[in-house]
């Protein structure tokens, strides 16, 4: 049996303390990170960290948050582990071997997720903690990465364009409907495509649409209906990337 | 028996006539758009459309192409549609009776779709008319939209955005993750999940991340990060988008 206790109760926290409650071989402890005042939330850590010699204590608060913690936790040459994709390790102090463990995923409260499919990164400063890491993530997903503190922060970055930046373009897309009065529904199946080609092709290879066939008769059509000034200038620098990407003149 | 002719070879021409042929109501012909020279092609079209007596002939060729292939087209008063986003019912000759049959898509050679969920964009200039495109358009979809050219247009600018911008802004997350040797498959869950939530929120609602949580020191550091110039002017550009659709202060 390997005994987890998770710090917090944000989405991260939740969503795995679900995914680990379904392991026969995991027993899993919380400490409410809603407790206030904030000393009182200090003393639970300090209350089930002595009560339960866990085999590893994870820390699921905001980024900010996590050193604050870490500085609190009250055991010595434990294994404690964050869950940030954009903090380093080092955040945690070294009073004990520090961890991270990454799922790489956008929750969503009351949404439930399938862990199986999530990729989760780990890392660790010793060969051991490493396989303990490792034995834990794979019993909940298929797909188990080990990436650095260096990597963790690149692909950070990395998922904001996938995912922030690829959702502000729905948003863009939404209003543009909705100011003609035009069903967004209508869009969603070609959202979803766009995502599902990937399973094929590379996003250079599946790229369509005026910027790759250097169409410069629709882009200013285009250009021109979009009265939203950062929208056209979205529609600039996007379209300039996509003919740097693919060796075309640019605008 | 509704007996459609639809005049070209490349991707939406090919995807439509696989679906026109799995219906038992419809018996559908086709004028290979790759007939060369030129004058060729216009007599292959000549001569199919004197022979077949259709009900509906579909010019499903590239959009600069259409009025050339309207222009050669030798019936009268026939009803012939064009299957184009951008362009609008107009670029048809009044010779015939006009229409568009837009399926809004995006066709990969040889990747088979499921018509069924695909929108169509149906428009025509007589109501008897658009009752006949109606009908076929059921036949193959169960998303049939009546679209004026219009709406058509500014659709065709919104898919831009959610389609060929999205799929760059996935080829930037692949160039981020490869120039740091990091597998762009740890993000393909992520991104898939960023489409998938759009079926139970909105855009909007569906934001995560440093821009709407107004977090300046992980949106620096991003930037820091960012060596291609063209990709900092996109993360800035649509950060503040993001903070203008939340009411966030601008970067």
């Amino acid at each position: 049996m390997i005994r987890i206790v998770i710090i917090g109760t944000g989405n991260v926290a939740t969503h795995l303390l679900e995914a680990f409650s379904n392991c026969n071989t995991i027993e899993v402890f919380q400490v409410s990170g809603r407790i206030q005042p904030e000393s009182s939330f200090f003393q639970g850590i300090e209350t089930i960290a002595t009560k339960t010699k866990a085999d590893v204590y994870i820390i699921a608060v905001k980024d900010d948050k996590i050193a604050e913690v870490a500085h609190h936790f009250p055991l010595k040459n434990t294994l404690l582990v964050h869950t940030s994709g954009a903090a380093p390790m080092q955040v945690l102090n070294d009073k004990n071997r520090s961890g991270v463990f990454y799922p790489l995923q956008t929750f969503t409260k009351g949404n439930t997720v399938n862990f199986k499919n999530i990729p989760i990164c780990i890392e660790a400063t010793t060969e051991k903690d490493m396989q303990l890491l490792k034995k834990i993530a794979t019993l909940i997903s298929n797909k188990v990465y080990q990436i650095s503190s260096e990597q963790r922060k690149t692909l950070h970055v990395a998922a904001v364009f996938v995912n922030n930046f690829t959702n502000q373009l729905y948003e863009i897309g939404n209003e543009i409907c909705e100011n003609h009065h035009i069903p967004f529904a209508i869009l969603k199946p070609l959202i979803q495509e766009t995502a599902n080609k990937l399973n094929t092709l590379s996003p250079k290879e599946a790229q369509t649409g005026p910027a790759v066939r250097n169409d410069e008769k629709t882009i200013a059509s285009h250009l021109e209906q979009l009265s939203n000034n950062s929208y056209k200038e979205i529609y600039k620098l996007l379209t300039a990337s996509i003919k740097e990407t693919h060796g075309r003149k640019k605008l």
